[in-house]
């Protein structure tokens, strides 16, 4: 089975709500049963499973991360690359990459209030890429 | 090969050991050499791999997280849900919704003290849902 | 497909990039296009991808890292195996145990600026189990 690209633009930090393209893929490759990989191809930017219920939630996420990981922390040295570089580095470590969610009935089996993000640490304007592979039984 | 569920009664936060559970699983669907991948169907309880000897290294790890990510942080706005549903899923993020481990002789390949958990982070009683996609070869 | 074990040497805390022993299973195997899936044995030693451009990178995680889970906090109670045993399975905790990379073109598809590495935890010298599970399609 291929793997495939997303690509998902983003317009600076935050949760981007990926979840129906994910879905479309699994419809399109007609996997009924089996398991979605997900991976992330860059070290600024995470994945997350997350509420999807309450935009609270993502809002206070986004802050308590940046209080723990601030800007200009003078422990840092790699600072050639913005401000945003090291703390975004740091972020990716405490957070996913890689991701796996079994398929059940045609649909990746998410709990109720699951959605699936990609989380972007940087605040620049970006398009990002986020490789799926999937296995059938 | 089918997805599985496993249902996990927690009473709280805390460690809950499924290895037994999970290696039931593998034994059930006769897979000798392959890949067990884990998912958990909630963004307030994680899934982690940990040493399985000392249960002070669970003890600790509570007591540690719970000082990084404490109740009535201020900067909470997502209070609705209760002064533990928020940090729930601060520590959703820091740690895994979901992990794969190679099935090896007829058993996940874990590490002499390696045991699977799930980690609650609240504080209520609750049946949690662990899926469960076995790969043979 | 076997499962394949790497073993990586470390002589302490740090990080170790075996991304070219990854490629070589990779490519010993003949898969075209499939999944990689790795997992660490250990519960004091992460799995993490991170920018393999700028040393300083990994230099300034580490120090990060170490403040926030410093040695001697009164708060551990899990102290008979070293005082850098305890702040390793936190670390353990906050980072990953298990990754899956898409194999594409027969290579591992990982991006640009992106390495795979061991982060070690502890400060003595030892071999560290890698299990990688492939599978093709």
């Amino acid at each position: 089975m291929p793997v495939k690209q997303l690509q998902i633009g983003v317009t600076g930090q935050g949760f981007y709500d990926f979840t129906a393209q994910a879905q479309a893929v699994v419809r399109e490759l007609q996997v009924y049963e089996g398991l979605c990989s997900l991976f992330i191809q860059h070290t600024s930017a995470s994945l997350i499973i997350q509420e999807n219920a309450d935009p609270a939630v993502q809002h206070d996420l986004q802050n308590w991360m940046n209080r723990l990981v601030p800007e200009k922390d003078p422990c840092y040295t790699h600072t050639a690359e913005g401000a945003d570089d090291m703390p975004a580095h740091i972020k990716c470590a405490l957070t996913a990459t890689s991701l796996a969610i079994p398929i059940l009935n045609g649909r990746l089996a998410l709990g109720t209030w699951q959605g699936i993000y990609l989380w972007e640490h940087r605040r620049q304007h970006a398009r990002r890429s986020v490789l799926l592979h999937l296995s059938q039984g």
